[in-house]
């Protein structure tokens, strides 16, 4: 069965949900329109998502890593189309409200299929409630190559309560949320952004600097540094090594340290709250303390009483 | 040359501009921050564009109309990129203040290199900066197929002016800026977004629906019908044609009603204000009366003693 392009708006839109009193023009106009609360700023961010690049849509193979594949779910590429927007919320310490989506995708033919289509929209649209997250418009094209998805998402936060990638503070403390490395086994696809635990840590600590490690740890504790002028000095022993970092071929730190699209949270604050936030009970997500800011020139790894400096390497796509 | 991703990156930083003081945090970090007026409501749309579908990077070529091949410039794509969407801002009646964009681009390797790349740019930057859009963020992202570009704009308008497809009541007068059909031959990809116009009508007199062409006069009035729930009658020789029209192969009133990509505001009224705003001198693009609202069922064509209804035909993806 085909796929009509107002045959599909029609079906998501009637899968939206009921229009709530903040979303004054929803999906179906040229443009939709939200109430903006008083005195707060808005936080807006956007992301594309494309085949062969960030996902496979019939099998997900890595070139790096050999050994795998596997099937992947429709399902699944609407999650990541949105997980990695929500992500970046998150980095930026969350909103106070709720969310709004605008979805872009450039559709091949082969799969302006119902059963692709639906599915699709169905990864997407469950987190998306997950997160209070409404969509409320976007725009469908098609392709003769692949699939391509951009999610934009933004809400409204306390203007005080922005946490910046430029905040970082000579003597601060670097932790992580969760465990890193090996998402490429299929985090990558189904990983929770850490909006929750985002919003908490910024509701209860004083964050310093904060983003969500999507080019690599290194890759985006260069960005932190580099934005906040200052260097690093990470502990070895310290950086959390997820089971499917262990599981693959090669270096296993290796992973942890270059992996990238981990999207947990790596931020930093200083020692006294960093200490709080590692047994602070209401966290279920473990938080570690992986190294410390210092007014040193690049990104340094020790263990031990060896040292050496670090080349932020990251993917890049050109 | 090559264009590498943070390469491409960092030249477009340094072309951004200033910080203005409504926006905390731009391109660079996470999200981007912008300042929200108060009072006010925030008004954001998306669209893609895609190589091969809305535009042809190196030829531009048509298989419906023959006899027409011209380079393109990369400076038209980035501006239609970011047109499309500025159009759908006007459409809703356009913002009081500056408008902001995110944008999207998943790159082939082929367009790779700073002679493309700056260009394409060039052309995004060139209209937002007249219309005081400020770029403030994006992603970058590369592909195995045809290019595609995202635009998320948005901006703040007064709640009780934004103007929707539904506004649209019984005896209301149908007017149209501009003239219309042929777009294909060249203004699709240079046409001007009707923003001071819509900003213009919007301040000085009650529209009680709006919509811009993109999907043909019939088929976007059509939406505006049965967004209102009204139906609607033409007067075929009151459309304005437009001379690209003219120079085309095949019925001329037919490009007028179904070509699609004019970009044109197409609105309603009440006949008093129409015969203002047809005489309004301020309005340097021309504005024109093409029919009426009625409670008829569907979309009337009306010539001299003859009238048929007509079929809401229009472009579709899929």
């Amino acid at each position: 069965m085909k796929l009509t392009e107002f045959g599909y708006i029609k079906w998501i839109q009637s899968r939206l949900g009921k229009k709530s009193k903040d979303v004054l023009v929803g999906s179906g106009d040229d443009a939709a329109a939200v109430h903006c609360p008083k005195g707060h700023i808005l936080l807006a961010t956007t992301d594309t998502i494309v085949e062969g690049i960030d996902f496979e849509p019939s099998r997900h193979s890595s070139r790096k890593y050999s050994g795998f594949a596997t099937r992947i779910r429709p399902e699944a590429i609407g999650h990541k189309a949105v997980a990695v927007s929500l992500s970046d919320i998150a980095a930026m310490g969350g909103c106070s409200g709720p969310l709004y989506a605008l979805i872009t995708a450039a559709l091949p033919k082969r799969l302006a299929n119902p059963a692709f289509g639906h599915r699709l929209f169905n990864g997407m649209r469950r987190l998306c409630k997950r997160f209070n997250c409404r969509i409320i418009g976007g725009d469908l094209s098609s392709t003769t190559g692949p699939l391509v998805i951009t999610s934009t998402i933004f809400g409204f936060s306390d203007k005080r309560k922005v946490i910046k990638r430029s905040g970082a503070k000579d003597g601060d403390t670097i932790l992580v949320t969760g465990k890193l490395g090996g998402s490429i086994l299929g985090k990558h696809l189904s990983f929770t952004p850490r909006l929750k635990e985002a919003r908490y840590l910024n509701r209860k600590y004083k964050i310093n600097s904060m983003i969500d490690i999507s080019d690599g740890l290194i890759a985006d504790l260069n960005h932190i540094c580099r934005a906040s002028k200052v260097g690093a000095i990470l502990d070895e022993e310290k950086i959390p090594i997820s089971g499917a970092a262990r599981r693959m071929t090669g270096s296993v730190i290796k992973h942890a340290l270059y992996g990238g699209e981990d999207f947990e949270l790596l931020f930093t604050t200083t020692l006294d709250e960093a200490n709080e936030i590692i047994t602070d009970r209401n966290l279920t997500t473990p938080v570690s303390i992986i190294g410390q800011i210092g007014e040193v020139n690049g990104i340094y790894l020790k263990n031990g009483n060896r040292k050496m400096k670090i080349k932020p390497m990251g993917y890049t796509h050109f």
